[in-house]
């Protein structure tokens, strides 16, 4: 398996998911979704609505992985500063874009474009903007680094819009095994062997709660399907002996 | 208000958090809680079952905050690192703990004492336990460092315990005020005012979309009581006269 890998970082922005006030439903969502389509998500961060902080954190993931996704911080009011906290992270200035503001005036009439909601038309130099069917007020492209709203429904669709122009890798191939009624713990060496027999795989042990007790499931991951096949087979295998020697349970 | 300020960051550690096949409930849940004590959550990062990802995101985050809170990894599977992760962070050695020797030899016979259960006593050296009620593996605290599962109901049972132990500042002092019916990009301007003439006040604006349509909250934070309620009457008060000027909708 040659082909290349694509990777990823998320950066959260915003003061309201940090109190907990917000619960955060765009990291899983965009985790999913690049996922599926062969974009390895490597790291997730979340910043205040800080300058400073979004900038560190903006040029800390765009130099480290292929892109970088920021949710947050576009709107039209004063605590709005993510487009120009990334102007500043790229060195480039930022103005009143005239694609953004001609957006704009389709949806609101001259007596309702107010100078804050213009502010939405503030995009870095040299950007591309990112629709928004939802509400209008674009996201933008720069770089490697995707800009996007915070609200869910607008990120979703931003992302519908990026994400046929990314570049993607091979998708991870998964193959989940269920291993009901045998603990971690005494799964967990036969486990370590099969990783250690497998060095190209990923294999991972989730234990869970669930309405009727534990449930352990094994993931098995790689880019390599027929690598996955003969992992999970191997699995399999293990759990298989474990059971016909009378797990303990 | 010259109470000090105590900041905290968390560090969640997991391959299946970045794939998205597990949904973080973790993050939400901490800082909601640490917020509530009077502990300023000010970072949170994501970061994959790596060793040098982990000891890098440890270093960086336990230097700058007050308190760092960790979840996933320490469970008994070749894929839980967290421990000697966090000990090769902190440049200290790692074996078997007597103490959560004890603790697990109490919850299993000699028999289902496995090599890969005691590896959940692996703990780095001068660390103290934290106590797990729920599936009795404990978590560690190594200087300003908590060490917790990752599984939900067992990382609140940890942080329940851990909480006593944490110094707190003052706690914040959150009004929101609702802004039915007008829109941000005409309360902006206002609101922006407001801000400015409240230094010392937080002052965010949070659209979301409910079933009635968008729903607009500004949210009046500081750890000042007095402060937030002047800032929230202020941001009535901008309001009000918006209401009064007839607000295009």
């Amino acid at each position: 398996m040659a082909e290349k890998t694509v990777t990823a970082a998320i950066l959260v922005i915003g003061d309201e998911i940090l109190s907990g006030r917000t619960k955060d439903k765009n990291i899983g969502y965009i985790a999913e979704y690049l996922t599926a389509i062969g974009v390895d998500l490597r790291e997730v961060r979340v910043v205040p609505d800080v300058e400073e902080e979004i900038v560190g954190a903006v040029n800390a993931l765009r130099t480290r992985y292929t892109y970088l996704f920021t949710t947050g911080g576009i709107g039209p009011t004063h605590d709005d500063i993510t487009a120009d906290a990334v102007a500043k992270a790229f060195g480039v200035a930022i103005d009143h874009d005239p694609r953004a503001v001609a957006i704009l005036r389709e949806r609101y009439s001259a007596e309702e474009l107010t100078e804050a909601r213009l502010r939405m038309a503030r995009i870095p130099a040299g950007a591309d903007l990112v629709e928004n069917p939802v509400s209008k007020a674009p996201g933008f492209r720069i770089g490697n680094t995707f800009v996007m709203a915070g609200v869910p429904s607008i990120m979703q669709a931003m992302l519908d819009n990026i994400a046929p122009t990314l570049e993607t890798g091979a998708r991870m191939v998964v193959e989940t095994v269920e291993a009901p009624g045998i603990p971690e713990g005494i799964y967990a060496a036969a486990l370590g062997d099969v990783a250690k027999a497998h060095p190209g795989v990923s294999i991972g042990s989730y234990p869970s709660f669930t309405a009727g007790g534990f449930r352990n499931q094994i993931v098995v991951r790689s880019k390599d399907p027929a690598a996955v096949a003969a992992a999970a087979e191997a699995v399999r295998g293990a759990l298989e002996r474990l059971r016909g020697d009378g797990v303990p349970a």
